[in-house]
């Protein structure tokens, strides 16, 4: 097994930030991207930060990113509003999709707010997080960016892992931060394992005849399985249709494999529900009443061999702190990547 | 295997609300509940429809139950509200809480109305579809009565099968109505298997000692799986912060098992999310992407042996229709409890 290179949160963030500028990236916009992407592999997402920056680089290039987009909200009413992407990096599209959500909460007490001519934008979890320090609750959903998972009993991949995130805040115990994906895996971490030169588990994906594959190389000749049968593909194509179709972006036939088209628009949709604590009584005693339940729940009896209960974000919440320590592990496969990236784009690799 | 007994809609309804007269409720409210709860059982919803009906009965006849309730918004948004239901039936303050919600999401293109002091109100199916003749999509959550999930290795039921519903408003496709416990079976399935006297299937339940539990008459041994492992125990917890915390309803420890005590208040917390298609659109576009999405879907290619892809809902839509021409089929052991509950109140069984 090979030993992973370790890379400072800064570091990788200014590298991230040279690769985008290279390629005609606004200052101002490197500068949020970077900070999103690397934040990403801080806290463990390694599906969905530095990992992506080659896919990135090569879209932009290949024209299939506005550098330069307008993005605008194109229908507004006082709990909820549709932001056009107009194509841009779905980071900047995303984050000012939470921004007005954020304004329109602590008016109406909720507010939805989508997003359409979006792009990939990293782990959910990011955007869930945002409301956190408002004293604010999420829920966020996103269409993936390729179809990898058939609806029950079918074999036509017409749904994506289309992920759920949630967001709940606490006061002295790190804060609640679901991120799922509806499959058992997400895609992201299919690609990891094939960056590590690992075999995936059985229960990840089946090949078209129902057999288990376990060789990530080999993931186009089978789909990824949604989480408890039936229910997950429901959850899937539910979420695909409220973070998509809702908005008028992509969903079903109309999403764009973003792993092997470079240039079509994605029209990729995302959208998040924030909710005020402030409108249901002081934000204080909900956030004592969810850390009471998590020590409840931290320490209550275990199954035999269970040597700790973990919380949902609580393992990304420790990462975040030792990989600022300690520096985040690049794999060696991301790594060649990103060294091959570095002289094709003339800049400094980031070890 | 037994033949089931077929009991007519209008009859089983005038039954229900028979018995809850007798019990003392209000005329205009068993018109409100026997119309849900047989509604629950003309789509197919049996762990949640007349099956309930004695535990009903117990639950009032010990006083367990409002039934004068003074349901009331305690807290009140443009966008949000919470109400108390005072310890009424479930059904009545989780229909006034969708009321609200579709009133408010009609101002701010979205709302979310949660309850507390509410009650057990049947398949959550039954209110996430309320929302669809507005043009209105809804993602309904609930705190199940009764814990039957622990945490993720965990052996402590801390957590229930926290549903999930979610409401899609379709032009000529059966909706989409998406109803699942974030466990791989609800509870009320278990209850249909021991009253039917079959087995569970493996994956349902697991004892204590980690190994599957098959017979539901030992349902008490052991808890039910969540769907996705440690997914699956996330999102019970978020639906459970979303739909009882959040309102200051119950959640974790406060859970009153229903089946077990009739008496003490359950505190029970549901809430919904409605959003007014006609913030995000002409409603009609909408509709027709998802009847085109549908139509994808279900005449997508299939994997060997699958004689049909089946939509969230569909499987309902079909035996409501069948139902009202065949009627309700009810099982013998639920029959034989309908019985002995007829004699006790001194009404005619109605079959």
């Amino acid at each position: 097994m090979n030993v992973p290179i370790r890379v400072g949160f800064d570091r990788l963030k200014s590298y991230i930030a040279d690769a985008l500028r290279v390629v005609g990236m606004p200052p101002v916009d490197t500068a949020q991207v970077s900070e999103l992407m690397a934040q990403a592999d801080l806290q463990g997402s390694d599906g969905h930060g530095v990992l992506r920056l080659p896919q990135y680089v090569k879209r932009i290039k290949a024209g299939g990113i506005n550098l330069k987009p307008d993005i605008r909200v194109v229908r507004d009413h006082p709990g909820s509003a549709v932001v056009d992407g107009d194509n841009g990096m779905g980071h900047l599209v995303v984050s000012r999709m939470v921004d007005i959500a954020i304004g329109k909460a602590k008016q109406c007490g909720v507010a939805w707010v989508g997003a359409r001519a979006s792009n990939h934008a990293g782990p959910a979890s990011l955007y869930a997080r945002m409301p956190l320090q408002q004293d604010m609750v999420s829920l966020y959903f996103a269409v993936g960016n390729a179809n990898h998972l058939p609806p029950w009993g079918g074999a036509e991949m017409l749904l994506s892992t289309n992920p759920i995130a949630a967001g709940i805040p606490t006061d002295s115990e790190p804060p609640l931060v679901l991120d799922m994906a509806t499959t058992v895996a997400a895609y992201g971490k299919v690609k990891s394992k094939a960056k590590a030169g690992e075999m995936m588990p059985v229960g990840w994906m089946i090949d078209r005849k129902g057999q288990p594959l376990t060789d990530p190389k080999r993931a186009d000749d089978g789909f990824l399985l949604p989480i408890g049968g039936h229910k997950g593909a429901g959850l899937a194509l539910i979420v695909g249709l409220l973070a998509g179709t809702l908005q008028g972006a992509a969903m079903g036939r109309e999403v764009v494999d973003f792993n092997k088209d470079h240039r079509s628009k994605t029209n990729t949709g995302q959208a998040i529900l924030v909710i005020d604590l402030h409108a249901f009584g002081d934000p204080e005693d909900f956030k004592a009443r969810v850390d009471s339940l998590i020590r409840d729940i931290r320490s209550s009896e275990r199954l035999d061999g269970v040597e700790k209960i973990w919380l949902p974000g609580e393992q990304s919440h420790m990462r975040r702190q030792r990989y600022l320590q300690e520096g985040i592990p690049i794999s060696t496969g991301v790594a060649n990547d990103l060294a091959a990236l570095s002289g094709e784009l003339g800049i400094q690799p980031p070890f």
